[in-house]
């Protein structure tokens, strides 16, 4: 099944009720995990409620509680197997207020440890590096969280 | 009881075993939630894991659901209270590697929306404006807090 074929309660112009928002690695009929697309914070993950609400006492108990299950899945598989300095989570959602978490691998090496990836600006990513995690760690890591999605 | 009596397990150069982190609005033995003197985003509240622990995956599940329900408790009494835009929730730790929540009220017309609070630098944060909450607001949402908290 795709993922867009969840099209009850999608919002027009939402971006991730529109778009999967990264590589998919894993749904179900309430969220999805992706894989974001990000040159330098390799690994950066995302964990999207599927229908589209706000904020996440927008949900019940139960779900809020599923919700956090998948996050702390994703943090226990990329610090198992990413060994990162420290794991960054955050839901934010000012500019696409369709609630998700960024479940960030951080490292000492990265373009801008300590501080958190959002304070690193345009000019100064584009003459970052990235957090020199390799292809074929990277593939572990979503045959991993796969896996561990999947049990 | 002081929150400074809880000693053991402090780790020594640890910011938040050594100092409270905020005003102290409540605690238990687990947890405490403190207002912080964010002069621009006026609201800024923090959860924080009384025990030096670096992860949520550092706790039990049963431990992370007190630590969540007191995060979810204060995204609620901020959004009954203070009436945010959005909610803004994160756990970075980047800088005091000691686990806590960060739960803030953001405002279309506050410093830096949509963008994220730590996207703000230094010499921009010197000339923004605070984010208009009034004192008397802000002094409804700590009154509501410890109400909610105490229940």
């Amino acid at each position: 099944m795709n993922w867009d074929e969840w099209d009850n309660a999608k919002v027009a112009g939402c971006d991730l009720c529109e778009q999967v928002g990264g590589t998919l690695i894993w749904q179900n009929e309430q969220l999805r995990v992706v894989l974001v697309d990000d040159p330098l914070f390799r690994g950066f993950t995302r964990v999207i409620w599927r229908e589209h609400v706000v904020e996440v006492t927008d949900l019940s108990l139960e779900q809020r509680e599923l919700l956090m299950r998948t996050v702390y899945l994703v943090e226990r598989v990329q610090r198992e197997v990413l060994k990162p300095t420290k794991v960054n989570l955050a839901s934010l959602g000012n500019m696409t207020p369709h609630l998700h978490w960024h479940v960030i691998p951080r490292f000492e090496s990265d373009a801008n440890f300590p501080n958190p990836v959002w304070a690193l600006n345009t000019d100064e990513a584009k003459h970052a590096k990235p957090n020199g995690l390799k292809d074929a760690t990277l593939d572990d890591y979503v045959r991993a969280l796969k896996i561990a999605l999947w049990l």
